[in-house]
């Protein structure tokens, strides 16, 4: 039986090499984006709308009367109202909202994905670690895990998510992809305690979101399946996809 | 005391993202460009002329009676005389020769770092590890390990290497950087036996020179310090630096 390919994006300057067209593309920022998302999501939020700009966000929360959310260089972005964390969102606030959301690299990867014609677009962060899995398991379609990383720059918690996938998902898939095995090995070292694997190698964005006084953030952020649905990218915007 | 910045860039798609013009740039191509180049110079080449393309190649190597060399997608390219095989290389050919060598990936990056105005540029790979590191921990000074990597794919040899050197030296310089991280970390799993490893993995290089029949290449690229130079770009060649 032919297995499906897998690859790693591991920042968006790399992901034109990849068949974007034919895959099912998994976007990951696990600081914080998509680890948001799925909470808004588990939370009972409508719909999350992503948007690539802070001007687009403001435009569009007063045209639906959605909730205007959103970072740059990790603090809320001036002129919206709620930031990145995924603990500004519990149920009893979110509930049946819409929540219109930029961020500095995941929305604008999630833009990279769409518009080079991606087949399938969902978002995947720890929180909902076994949701992803088990969709991509089932599916066995093409798959791409695309890392949303720092300006470009290869990040660590990315990184550690897409190995984690690939821990649980290798069997099932046909995986030539260095970057795959590096994210996996990378993982196997991390995997029994990812929130001290990132203090102890000073990961770049554990130190700006200490600086911040966000560990629990983080230490959520690292947390499996707290929020275990799957964010699935229709008709521009992302809802809970059932199957 | 100031320690220098040292980052690693995975693959010549985000070398854009780092200071080249301040820094040391270490041209890593391990499988098989840069090995070949210090095994070349430690055995007596009079020096190396790294060009961007194969027509370019033949051109100067009629123009100063060099050894033409270099390949394309792991094989001899079309004509040239030489491959890219460190065994080419032995004393009793090429001492006193001039090798205008031409390559995938390795070469392509060299003219990138030169067109970024790198400060200083020398090659790495395990052959002549320790006189890498040794030289940049005397230095002093801003480095960037540039990784070859497979035609902008990340691969697993170069980011090895990259981590081998990170270990050696990271005592001597400030690491913000997940890449030089994931690096060392990497490294720090594959140590014992990075051959083994690379078949572990079934990284992408390995698995094509496997095919290739070039186990023994493979294995002599991952031999630390046996042609111990320092392959450092002057005046448009690489020769051994002495200091």
């Amino acid at each position: 039986m032919n297995k499906p390919t897998l690859h790693t994006s591991l920042t968006p300057s790399v992901l034109h090499l990849y068949d974007v067209s034919n895959s099912t593309v998994v976007i990951i920022d696990v600081l914080r984006a998509t680890s948001t998302i799925a909470t808004a999501l588990y939370n009972g939020a409508r719909c999350v709308i992503p948007v690539d700009s802070v001007s687009r966000c403001i435009e569009l929360g007063k045209q639906i009367d959605g909730i205007t959310a959103g970072e740059r260089d990790g603090k809320i972005a001036e002129g919206l109202v709620y930031g990145n964390s995924p603990f500004e969102y519990p149920r009893e606030f979110i509930e049946g909202k819409t929540l219109v959301l930029t961020t500095t690299n995941g929305t604008r990867l999630l833009q990279m994905a769409l518009d080079k014609g991606a087949k399938e677009i969902l978002t995947g962060s720890f929180p909902n670690l076994s949701a992803v899995c088990e969709y991509l398991i089932k599916k066995k379609q093409p798959t791409i895990l695309a890392c949303a990383a720092w300006k470009d720059r290869v990040n660590m918690e990315d990184t550690l998510f897409a190995g984690a996938v690939i821990e649980r998902v290798k069997e099932h898939f046909h995986i030539n992809c260095d970057s795959s095995q590096i994210a996996e090995t990378l993982y196997g070292v991390a995997r029994n305690d990812v929130f001290e694997f990132m203090k102890s190698k000073d990961a770049s964005h554990y130190h700006r979101l200490i600086g911040f006084g966000l560990e629990k953030d983080i230490r959520y952020c690292f947390t499996p399946d707290v929020a275990n649905v799957l964010p699935f990218y229709e008709s521009g915007k992302l809802n809970i996809h059932k199957w």
